[in-house]
């Protein structure tokens, strides 16, 4: 492995990526070749070992966005008698009833606004008061505030009223553990950009063997269609349209540096460490996190922005940038905010020097540290 | 520009591409910010310019292969209340077929087979005995036998008749002239890794501006609505969901690349020379093509397998990649063969070395230079 270079992304994805996976693209590949076969073959196999999911899931790449990946399972799954819980407190749930809305899949919303957690015991009520309800939506990680949902709690609900859970984990799937034998879901869909550290390109979905087979005829797009990608993988190894063969060359190796850093729980400490580190510096410098401790993320974290005439976010950003740095915005509807990833091609030396940039900036903007503080919106609990 | 390197790809897609290309892939973007914006603006000024659309086309971009891309295309422009003519003569018109069948869209089809091309008066026929037809789909180069299909005089009928021509010029555009202004298309679309040599992972579509902009709410997919994407793309300069950074970067060294060979005309000069260089080469070995010279495009040829007892594709195909190329089997329904691709980094030495290779394996396996002849299928005419 050799590391990466500046810019760094701090940001969900894409992430920063070693160079030995962006070198992995240096050749081409036929993608009817036993070679680039045997690839897809390996990428699917190791993706089930790492939700130790291999006995009772299949695993479906599908090319295009996480996006892509997570309307082809909503297709293929929810028959057109089916109904929906959409458990929603940000960006991506809302993009779920979207979707479904587009399949004209009927759905429910339960939506707890921009930060608060779905809890066990009011989809348990919802489920109990509508037996329609063939399929729960949730998402692991909610990227746009950063929070992240009991996954393991509410699985145990759905199963427990008898109804299919769909995960959306995208930035959580490959840093937080997944184990399908204990964490009961029907699909669980990330992407090759996120916590893998791949570049994008194709997202994936880890479906059961015994509900997907199921599921012929019911998607709504030939080209979104995981039965029928699955099949065909099945019958001829051969993804059904052209796959972006270089982008999954690098998932590989992706995979492989994976695995070197210790998998699931190797990353994930290394995430959480640049989490602890970055909130700390952030902290110091007076900025408020907008969730309490318990529902921070090891992903990525909302920072409120600073409340001072100076600050405006296009201005800070650049100014991060120009010290090689790429920050993202915020995606909530209340209060500013801004957000700082945590996954990606960054240790200690980069979490400092972003801070360093940080401070910086605040002083050629004249933000006094004293401003950023917003103690009454860090009150938040679930 | 520096040389590609073996294996070298003869197939219609993923093709070999220059080091360069994939070079360009050697750094991360983020897909929020202004540098990777103005890159996916710049990519979209120089397809429409390549085919003369500036003044009245839009290009959209779409995460995918290029099958997404014209999923998304029929989607989003035929109403519900359309009915589409499909042009087919190969398994890509089949496959638009099979889309407009998930997509639950009125058609008919005019089905020539595996290597017949529609003729303009059919075409004229068909769409005065039903003025209910609103669309007509082409393909431009039919991949599956590598005919080249009378798209100027087709595009002239459905223009007269009032109907909306919709062109998969998948495996043309960027080799065969387009010109907008002469060749009038309500869309046109195409992806990265075909004569444009980028590395695969999204296609996209030229579209007419007048007719895009009466499309909000007809797609049947939140990822593929090119309505949807193409107005975020106008507001944001943003692709709606991840794009596919590192082959956009790809594609952007691609098109310079294009420029340098003199565009259209120069690749299509290549691609010219190495048909005709591997045609004569495979004729003097005693293969026959299966389309008469007329038909056969400068991107693909088919080719009849040998009729002989030692002919076994997948021993012929291991054999010839041995020597460091990879060539692509037939799609034809009813008889024997083998693709040949002309696209892609080849010239006059890769398409001598070939035909080496192909010698020395019809030597290895026994089989007499006679045998491959087939005369008798050798005599299509439209
Ligand atoms: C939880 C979640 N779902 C879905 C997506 C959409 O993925 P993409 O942008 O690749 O379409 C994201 C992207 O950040 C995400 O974080
Ligand atoms: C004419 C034509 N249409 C559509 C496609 C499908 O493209 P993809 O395999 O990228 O989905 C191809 C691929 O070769 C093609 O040649």
């Amino acid at each position: 492995m050799t590391h990466a270079q500046p810019p760094y992304l701090l940001t969900p994805g894409p992430i920063t990526t070693t160079q030995t996976v962006k070198s992995a693209m240096l050749r081409d590949w036929g993608s009817w070749d036993a070679d680039f076969r045997a690839m897809t073959d390996q990428l699917c196999q190791q993706l089930l070992t790492v939700a130790n999911a291999r006995e009772t899931h299949v695993c479906i790449p599908i090319q295009g966005s996480g996006t892509f990946a997570v309307e082809a399972t909503l297709g293929t799954l929810i028959p057109q008698t089916g109904k929906v819980l959409v458990l929603m407190n940000g960006a991506y749930g809302q993009r779920i009833a979207k979707t479904l809305a587009y399949l004209k899949r009927e759905h429910v919303v339960l939506d707890k606004g921009d930060y608060l957690p779905p809890m066990p015991d009011e989809v348990e009520a919802l489920l109990q008061a509508d037996p329609d309800i063939t399929h729960v939506t949730l998402i692991h990680c909610e990227t746009s505030s950063g929070i992240l949902n009991p996954v393991s709690e509410i699985a145990e609900v759905v199963a427990r009223q008898g109804r299919l859970l769909i995960i959306d984990s995208m930035s959580a799937f490959g840093a937080i553990p997944v184990d399908a034998q204990t964490l009961p879901f029907a699909a669980l869909i990330s992407s090759a950009n996120k916590c893998f550290e791949g570049v994008p390109g194709f997202g994936f979905s880890l479906v059961r063997r015994d509900i997907l087979i199921q599921c012929a005829g019911q998607a709504h797009s030939l080209s979104l269609d995981l039965y029928d990608q699955w099949q065909y993988l099945e019958k001829t190894g051969q993804w059904r349209f052209t796959p972006p063969t270089h982008v999954v060359a690098a998932f590989l190796q992706a995979l492989a540096e994976h695995q070197a850093e210790g998998g699931v729980a190797g990353r994930l400490a290394r995430y959480q460490r640049n989490q602890q580190r970055l909130v700390a510096g952030m902290k110091q410098m007076g900025f408020s996190t907008l969730l309490n401790e318990q529902w921070l993320s090891p992903i990525i974290v909302t920072f409120l922005s600073p409340q001072h005439p100076n600050f405006n976010f296009d201005d800070f950003y650049n100014r991060i940038k120009a010290h090689g740095f790429v920050i993202y915005p915020g995606k909530l509807t209340v209060v500013d905010s801004f957000r700082l990833g945590c996954i990606g091609q960054l240790y200690d030396q980069q979490i400092d020097q972003v801070l360093v940039a940080i401070s910086a900036v605040l002083d050629e903007m004249q933000i006094e540290s004293g401003y950023a503080e917003l103690p009454e919106h860090n009150a938040v609990t679930a």
